[in-house]
C-alpha cells in the first residue's frame, strides 16, 4: 500500500501514515497540492494531511483542497507531536552549538534549551525533519535537530533528550483520504461513524446557521466540530465546516443532509469514516 | 499612546498597530505572553495580536491567553498580509543569490521566486521582520529578503517586487487589548458593535451547542463566527468561540448571556467592540 504524505521522510506526516497503515510504504510529496493530486489521480492508495492542531487551529487551505479536488476521507488519527532532541551518535549535550528546527518546534521547546543547552544557538530550519537530514549530513557533533522520534530511524540519529516540549497538549489530527470514485467500506466499521461536509449558506438572515444545525438536532444527531470561516471578498458569507456523529448511509444522516441542501447554496460531503483514535 | 506587538520591529502585527492607533508608539516583544502580561500590567495602553488567519485558522494559543489573561477586546482589524522583495538600495534582480524569510512567506512567494529568481536560494529565517533586519545589517547586494511593506522603512531597505505572494486571499484578524479593569467606552460607536465570548458546555447531551446557540437566535441576533475546539484530554468536551451581533451592554444581548449562563460550565465576555475594517 502505498501512502503520500507532505514534507521529508521523517516528518510528522510520515508517522501518522505509519500509525494508520502498519506496514505501508510512506510515499514523501513536496507539496500538499501534490498529495491531493497524487491520491485524485490514482498514484497512490492513499493520503494523509493534516487538517487540525490544538494550538494552530483548522488548517484552511487543505478544506480548499479538500472541497476542490476528488477525494474522500476515509479515515483519521490524532496524533500527539512529541519532540526529541536528535544528533549524531556519541554526541554530549555539552558539545551542541547549534539547534536546528522548525521556529514552531523551537519555541515550543524553549524552556527545554534555556535550561539545558543555554548557550547554544537556536536556527530556524523549513521543517523538522529537514533539520534532521542536515545535522546527519554534516555527521559533526557540534549540533543537534528537534524533530520527530520517527526522524531518528530514518537519519540513524540518536535520541539524546525526548519529549522536551512544554506544551503537552499539541494533538495534530489527520485525515486519510482516498479518490472519489473508490466505492469503500469504511476502514473499521466497529467503531463509531462519523461524516464531514463542508457547505455555504443561501443567504446570511440571522438564524440561518441555526436552522441548519437544526437539521441535525432535531434528528438526536450529534456535532463533534462546528466551524465557520468568513468568505473573504463575501462580507457576511461564511463557509460552514462540521463533522457529524453517524455515517452518511445512514437514513436519519441521509434525511438529515437532504434537509441541510434545502438551506444551503453548497454542500459537499467530504466522506463517511470511523472515528480515530488518539495517539499518544 | 503605547501598543505593544509580538516580533520584531516591521512586522506584519507592527502594520496593524499603525493601522488601528495612527501615530501610536508601537512596542515590540519577544512573545504573545508578554503582550498580554504588559496589557494586563499597564505597562502599555493596548496589545495588538493576531487572532485568526483566512489560509491558516484560529490561533487558539491566543484564546487561551485571552480565557487566561486580565485583559478584553476592544477593536479588530482584518489586515491583508502583502509580502514584498525588500533589498539594500540599489541592488538589481540578477545579484540576489538567496531570499531570506518565514518558511510561510517564502511558500507564499514560491511561484514569484521560481519564475523571476530561479538560481536564488530560498533561506527560511524565525519571522520576515527578521529576515529585513538581517539584509540591512550584512548591507551586501547578493540578498534579498520578503517582508511586509512597514520592514523596508524601518531598516531602509528598497522594495524591488511589490505584492509577490500568489494566494490573494490572505487576510490575518487581528484584536486590540485593553486592560480587563479600564472602563472604556467602544473605540468607535458609529459602526456596528460585536461581543466575543468563549465558553464550554455543562454536559455534551446531543444538541447542547443547538440550545446554546438557540438563546441567540430565538432573539433575532445574528452570528459571525463560532468554532468548537475539542479539549485535549476530556474526550467529547469543547470550548466554544462565539462572535455576536451587538454590544453586551445591549439588553437583548445581555438576557441572551445570561440564558447562556445556564447552559455552560464556564463562559467569559471577551469583550464588546466596534466591528472592524479590512485593510486591504
Amino acid at each position: 500500500m502505498q501512502v503520500a504524505f507532505q514534507g521529508e521522510v521523517g516528518a510528522y506526516s510520515e508517522e501518522a501514515v505509519l500509525a494508520l497503515y502498519i506496514g505501508a510504504s510512506a510515499v514523501p510529496r513536496p507539496t500538499m497540492e501534490a498529495v491531493f493530486d497524487a491520491v485524485d489521480r490514482g498514484a497512490v492508495d492513499r493520503g494523509v494531511v493534516p487538517i487540525e492542531n490544538t494550538l494552530f487551529g483548522s488548517v484552511h487551505t487543505n478544506y480548499d483542497l479538500l472541497r476542490g479536488r476528488r477525494v474522500q476521507i476515509v479515515g483519521e488519527l490524532r496524533l500527539r507531536i512529541r519532540h526529541q532532541l536528535l544528533v549524531v551518535p556519541g554526541t554530549r549535550l555539552e558539545d551542541i552549538r547549534t539547534v536546528h528546527s522548525h521556529p514552531q518546534a523551537l519555541g515550543q521547546c524553549q524552556e527545554f534549551l534555556r535550561r539545558t543547552l543555554p548557550h547554544a544557538e537556536a536556527t530556524p530550519a523549513y521543517d523538522t525533519a529537514g533539520a534532521a537530514k542536515m545535522v546527519a549530513a554534516c555527521g559533526t557533533q557540534d549540533r543537534a535537530a528537534i524533530a520527530a522520534r520517527r526522524a531518528a530511524q530514518d537519519y540513524s540519529l540518536e535520541i539524546l533528550a525526548s519529549d522536551i516540549e512544554s506544551h503537552h497538549q499539541n494533538y495534530t489530527r489527520f485525515l486519510s483520504l482516498a479518490s472519489e470514485g473508490a466505492d469503500l467500506p469504511p476502514e473499521d466499521m466497529a467503531r463509531q461513524q462519523k461524516t464531514s461536509v463542508v457547505f455555504a449558506l443561501r443567504d446570511n438572515v440571522p438564524g440561518a446557521l441555526f436552522k441548519s444545525l437544526a437539521v441535525f438536532a432535531l434528528r438526536d444527531l450529534d456535532l463533534y466540530k462546528v466551524e465557520s470561516r468568513p468568505l473573504v471578498g463575501s462580507p457576511g458569507r461564511y463557509l460552514f465546516y462540521l463533522d457529524i456523529e453517524g455515517h452518511a448511509a445512514n437514513a436519519s444522516v441521509q434525511r438529515a443532509l437532504d434537509h441541510l441542501r434545502e438551506l444551503t447554496a453548497e454542500l459537499k460531503v467530504l466522506g463517511s469514516y470511523a472515528q480515530g483514535i488518539t495517539m499518544d
